[in-house]
């Protein structure tokens, strides 16, 4: 008797779960931040975890990409060993139209603030 | 000799010392998000904290208040023994372009959708 492994899938919340509060605290975080930037111009394209370079420790990073999925910001679906991300943009659109977006106008505006 | 008492003036960070980061962990808890919302209905004018129906006790009312001020996005000040507070609009608008009204809107849209 063979029993069938179980595909790896990563626990997400539906539409209809996703909290503003668990939103907001996500993207209250610099590191966070960086990564949803990143992949709001990757323009729906799935990017690896290791794509981006951030200043933290994988534990670190593997910690911050949890969160954002947890909280409904992005999906990670496994391809092999590594996991690949994206925006859950039309989700977030929907149920907070602009937030998304002024918050990373927000974020780059302070970046840009910061750089002068 | 007299010793003036000096005035009771709470500490709020100046403009630019506001950080995203910090603006959005104080609007991402519920009970921040329902004074601030409050606080943009009243359209600028004052509210006392007592003024605020919230569901928590006067210590952690306090607390939420502090957070929101430490972050920039209230002002408080003074009148007696209690506090007025008002939203920092105009320095929140200025730095965060769009951020607070895409917030308040999302704090509305999800408290619609409970309602349902």
């Amino acid at each position: 008797m063979t029993t069938a492994t179980k595909p790896r899938v990563l626990d997400h919340p539906a539409r209809d779960e996703i909290r503003l509060e668990a939103v907001l605290h996500a993207l209250s975080d610099a590191v966070r931040l960086r990564i949803v930037s990143d992949l709001a111009r990757a323009e729906g394209a799935e990017l690896s975890c290791s794509f981006f370079e951030l200043p933290v420790t994988k534990s670190t990073r593997t910690h911050h990409f949890r969160v954002l999925r947890e909280s409904g910001v992005i999906e990670q679906v496994y391809r092999g060993t590594a996991k690949l991300n994206a925006l859950r943009r039309a989700d977030l659109d929907t149920l907070f139209p602009g937030l998304l977006d002024s918050v990373l106008t927000a974020a780059d505006a302070q970046t840009t603030r910061e750089a002068d």
